[in-house]
């Protein structure tokens, strides 16, 4: 059973109350707080060591991943996040120098976006060391952007590039929170999210919730250097489109917006964000699943991204 | 070092923001939602296999205590909970039976206290089972009750009986909502906190953050049965009033009251919580530490409660 499955089956009938807006499903949980402007963002991830980083990984990094991972939900959202509480289990014996290096990565990366850490929990973890974070934020009414809004006929865009991030840049990515807020006052999206399970298996996340499909163009889609790099490693490489495809833990947003926008969108990105690349990489369609366009023709694109039971 | 010399060590500097009311170092963190009405609580625990369970548990009750744990929290504030977020971290190979059945005994607990779940992940953990639970409660404005109010002169109360909870209760106990909603609007506490670490331990996180002393009685703390069958297990064992004092996870209340309310509220208590004992078992003082008053006279109390990484 894959981690899909298993959430499918966890959350079949998970109680409720009149408070929430959104449940399980989206990249947050989204509540009423009551009061006519804003919405709540409630979000929880966890990192653990062997699973999400190394135990020789600079203790700063992983506390910077901790916390950046549950940003760049409330950025899927377009949320500005206001508040972390962080439990941290450790073996016994743990070092409390490299525990402290923890908090310097994570404190840093929250005083940058304005989150207030107000809890610090610690329990002994006899298996090795986790960290989970939980994060609240605010997204004004009616701004909020679900994955659930994709309409046939949208343009798809990816911001940065894909593939390869276990080189390294899932330990420093950063959460594209003022990108996302941008988005949704100046050109809102009609479904969004964060990539981190790879561009293939978050597209069908978005497609399943809007009920629609969708097309790539091969050619379009933004590759790093790290998954051309690993590509020439050697004969059992993973080809780079096939990385950008389906690696785990980019950290980009994936959105749709209105065809009509995507042209205004790119220009407009390009002054207010000189130094990110935004890419229009294909557009939904009234079908089902993802078909991919390339120097070959079509197919369908039957490549899952990274499941983590897989 | 123990858990409290790292929390410490690890909240002197926390990043915060103008949303924050309370941060770190109260059972839950209170933040500024806007409005006239309420405020936010905030609170996230783990449970970790082997810590906090053994494998052969029963599921049902590991659910039920990930969340309870949790609860008790926004008990202790005066709160009522609302919305929960589940992280779970299973060894690869995991049952989904008994991850459903964790479940299971997670979600009639919220159901039970009318509480959303809003989200569940999951992920790999090579070192064993852990479950963290965030938590999100309200509280009216002028309502919740910090750690901080204990005034010399008030009554000190604790609800139900303590000492001895591994021997089961750990796994079911009751958070205390509904007591703590009652206290609050009938015989405001003017310092609350559950009762996780051991009496004596908890008690003296009460007075540190209060700035007071206590005097207990050594012959009105109220003592599990669980506790007294222990100490009569053999010339080994721990005695009964000392488990009171300091086994953990009682997860009763422990609050304050001024003198002239103490008899008036127990009264009422009995009338409206007749299966649950409440005992006055001593009084704050304007001194420091705690002094118990038994048969043999008056003795500083040195010990500690159950410290995590003692």
């Amino acid at each position: 059973m894959n981690e899909f499955d298993l959430i499918r089956r966890l959350t079949r009938a998970l109680p409720t109350n009149p408070g929430v807006v959104v449940g399980a499903g989206d990249d947050c949980a989204v509540l009423e707080p009551g009061g006519p402007d804003r919405l709540l963002l409630f979000k929880t991830d966890a990192v653990v060591e062997g699973v999400h980083f190394l135990a020789d990984a600079p203790p700063e990094k992983i506390g910077h991943k901790a916390l950046a991972r549950c940003l760049s939900d409330i950025a899927a959202m377009a949320g500005t996040p206001s508040a972390a509480l962080v439990t941290v289990g450790l073996p016994r014996g743990f070092q409390a120098d490299w525990v402290e290096a923890v908090y310097t990565g994570l404190n840093a990366l929250a005083r940058r976006c304005e989150v207030a850490i107000v809890g610090g929990e610690t329990t002994t973890s006899p298996g090795g060391v986790f960290i989970s974070v939980a994060l609240l934020g605010w997204v004004p009414r009616g701004q909020g952007v679900l994955r659930s809004g994709a309409e046939a006929g949208d343009a798809i865009f990816v911001t940065g590039e894909l593939g390869g991030s276990l080189a390294g840049k899932h330990l420093d990515f950063e959460p594209r929170l003022a990108e996302a807020r941008w988005l949704a006052r100046h050109f809102p999206p009609h479904a969004m999210l964060d990539i981190s399970d790879g561009l293939a298996s978050d597209l069908r996340h978005l497609l399943s919730a809007s009920r629609t499909g969708a097309e790539l163009l091969g050619a379009a889609i933004p590759i790093s250097r790290a998954a051309r790099l690993a590509a020439r490693a050697g004969s059992g490489a993973k080809p780079a489109l096939l990385a950008a495809l389906t690696d785990g833990e980019d950290f980009e947003l994936l959105f749709t917006v209105a065809s009509r926008d995507a042209v205004p969108l790119l220009d407009a990105w390009r002054k207010q964000f000189p130094g990110l690349p935004l890419t229009c990489i294909g557009k939904i369609t009234a079908g089902e699943g993802i078909a991919l366009r390339d120097k070959h023709g079509t197919r369908t694109l039957t490549d899952h991204g990274y499941a983590h039971f897989a």
